[in-house]
């Protein structure tokens, strides 16, 4: 079993019904939903929404000590056309912009927003990346 | 093109080479290496370790305001034993324990450390969840 790989990816959140109402807007599908969390089902992995006091419990930390930003989560898409609609529905749904799509100095175009608990989403369009039909990097 | 998608997921680093090394001494083989980040390929997606301040300079924030903590990236391991493995490496490689891996209240076994920077790895085994030959969500 390779080292490379991630299964699941726990986004905290303050308000689940919030975090839902954003993501599901976006397009995403639940696949189960718990008293303190929220799955979705991605290709061999999932991403979990998770109550932020949960997690800090789970640490053995307070709430107020668990930050964002540090780390980005990306979408690519087949074109710059396919970005900025995706960085215009994030902000339509909620999010607060960081930087507009733009070209950019790796040689793509790209947007960052951030969801409702911070968390910094890049939307990108990189000549250099092919996608499948799944929209997973071939 | 499903919304149920993350092509890629950048950790900001302080530090380059300490950061390879805790990786790759876990197991991690690096697709490319830039002069600001490192890229490690996953299925469908990849894993970046990207500079901090060049992180910070995209986003147009001070680096120190970047925090950590607020998502956790997990690997799910088929038992209880690869599960404490895992963590025995990371500890072994640098990593900072939060939790020995132990019985937890969902059901399943797991763990949790920080990795150089602070982002949090969970290492588990879950027994509701079926893991394919490459570790990854059947």
């Amino acid at each position: 079993m390779t080292s490379n790989r991630i299964t699941l990816i726990s986004l905290s959140v303050a308000d689940i019904a919030r975090s839902r109402a954003f993501y599901e807007t976006l397009g995403w599908v639940p696949e189960a939903v718990l008293e303190n969390g929220v799955f979705y089902a991605m290709a061999g992995q999932k991403m979990m929404l998770y109550r932020r006091e949960k997690l800090a419990k789970d640490l053995g930390r307070a709430p107020e000590t668990l930050g964002t930003g540090a780390m980005t989560l990306a979408q690519n898409f087949p074109t710059t056309q396919e970005t900025d609609a995706a960085y215009a529905a994030a902000i339509s749904a909620g999010a607060t912009g960081l930087s507009v799509p733009q070209k950019v100095f790796w040689g793509g175009y790209s947007g960052v927003y951030a969801d409702p608990d911070g968390h910094l989403w890049e939307v990108a369009m990189n000549p250099f990346w092919e996608l499948d039909d799944r929209g997973l990097l071939a």
